[in-house]
């Protein structure tokens, strides 16, 4: 068994906060987050599978197949969006850094699978000091 | 004569666009940074001053001074922003990194001279990918 | 369950010896780090906790108030110190970057737990070459 | 139980081919990887230790030693080489960032061992995008 | 006038060697870097161009053109090759990183000054501890 | 005329005081830095070097070289010391950022000028946010 952690990145405005929620009511919980004309961020997402080694090719998943899975899944649907308005397995959840990264895993996992390997993680790097792993609920 | 640079960081909104052309101009030249719902980035920000050393402290300017001139000048406008919609001096410029440097540098030039030092650059670095540098206009 | 980390930075002094051997005798085991003038980093310190998202937030835990635990009870009594002689929780101890990790872990903990997540590790970057990471003893 | 970790670095040529097959092969498998006149890397590696803490030094190895075990097994062996044609410990095998991984982990394993710790993993850096991690078979 | 800086990358094998020289000559001016089966390195390019802003986009030059310009001229005829065998503009020259920044700065200034910018620098990062910048002749 | 860059790491311990005033003036001007009992860094220093390129090498120097004068000038004497106690050349002056920078250039500059190379100038880097450069004095 052999961990195989691919990078990608995505540039994306968000904000959070609650609809039912005041603004001062979402500024009291979110503070600068909750600005109601967004921010944004270099996201930067590493994704780990892993597998046994392919014996012919030295590989636990092709690499080219990861990347594509990844920004056909992901990154097309996140890059230069806006993480709350635009991406439709994000529609009526919290923005926050921690669903994100729930929801990449989800949107990976049967596509990996389908490639003969196992998703093991997704970290997801909101900010050079604030950044989010989830390993799936099993 | 040294050259003292402090970094400082922002995460904000942004898009490309101009309010004259349609969606489709827009597109064609600025491509997917002119989405509608905006887009975002965690902003790099390097501010180089000069001058002669003082003897007494070995400093060229008080970094504490020069920390607290860009924050109130800069950080304080930009950060968890929308660079279009929210920040003064901005508004009515293209919000590209190009003019966000050259802005950056004339909020900033005053508030350094008044300290004593000469504003030499400020570095703009909007991806890993992408940045920009500004000298003023001497 | 979602592991989200923190990073914060500190800059201290230090040096590793036994103050019950001779100089000979604690250089020929620490090398140049028993240097009797110190020596000194930039530390990088983080932290992960580990719970469920917040459905109401989002959050595993609140940024804001993870940060403030970290400061309050980590950096504000490191950064700008010399870990040996200044620092409450590692008075009678070797200042290595293992003990080190053990001791603010032990720090951090209750205060991880009285806001609801649990503490998973804490990892301690001391140069870019050498790191510890510990994640408790049970 | 805590875990330590130390980066090395080495820069090497190498192909990704399997000589019983023909360039067309090799090329619609591995792509620009199996360039016949080689491509090369900066590859970074992470080598992680676990044990006890020593209550004399503080440490859970010396640090001297675990640079020396990797310096001389590893480094000294890969560095300013050719993976395929010049590392004994990769003779016939595909030189594959996966292989290459669990190749430098048994060439540490009994090294490390013998000084007292535990060989935890061994990560290997190919590009900033690319890496690869092997915590042994066990 | 104002500098913009686009980052590449690219990875590539190559030898420091001159065909003249014996073994032994070659190995004690060029010490491991002449290794007769080749080394190879992640190289890191920044591409700096300078110019005005131009009013209506807020560009210096169209990020989109500069990036095509690179990858067009120096990243397809460099990654994944042998600079020393692959590469029409290395053609019987030094493969040293000082070389290779001149060579990349010769092929990329014509496109450049094309797209209404001057080209100010080549920055060509070989390892982390080791980099070379060229400004052209004049 | 190519400039070519060498970085070399060191550690140590400095404060930022004068003997002549009280700890209260210190504190007051200094700050934390001011620390009687010390506190440090990993400092990173860049030494640029400028000249016309060897044809018989395609080196601006020969980097083992300008290595060598770096380690046995700067690095043997700064590294996991103090800065305001064990260094010879910073003796009676303030161990501020600046200042370090400026004494390191002038080690350097007639080790490099013998090396055929001119010394183009010294950046040192305190923390990830803090950075000096110095250029000479002509």
């Amino acid at each position: 068994m052999i961990y195989l952690t691919r990078r990608e990145r995505f540039n994306a405005a968000h904000k959070l906060y609650r609809e039912e929620w005041s603004l001062e009511q979402n500024e009291a919980v979110f503070g600068k987050c909750s600005n109601p004309n967004w921010h944004g961020h270099n996201y930067e997402l590493f994704v780990t599978v892993k597998g046994e080694v392919d014996p012919q090719t030295g590989f636990v998943i092709d690499l080219k197949e990861l990347k594509h899975i990844i920004e056909a899944h992901v990154i097309e649907k996140l890059d230069h969006r806006n993480v709350n308005l635009d991406v439709d397995f994000m529609r009526g959840k919290m923005a926050s850094t921690e669903v994100l990264a729930i929801e990449i895993f989800k949107q990976l996992k049967p596509h990996v699978e389908a490639n003969g390997a196992m998703l093991h993680s997704v970290k997801l790097v909101e900010t050079e000091n604030n950044s989010v792993e989830y390993f799936g609920d099993e």
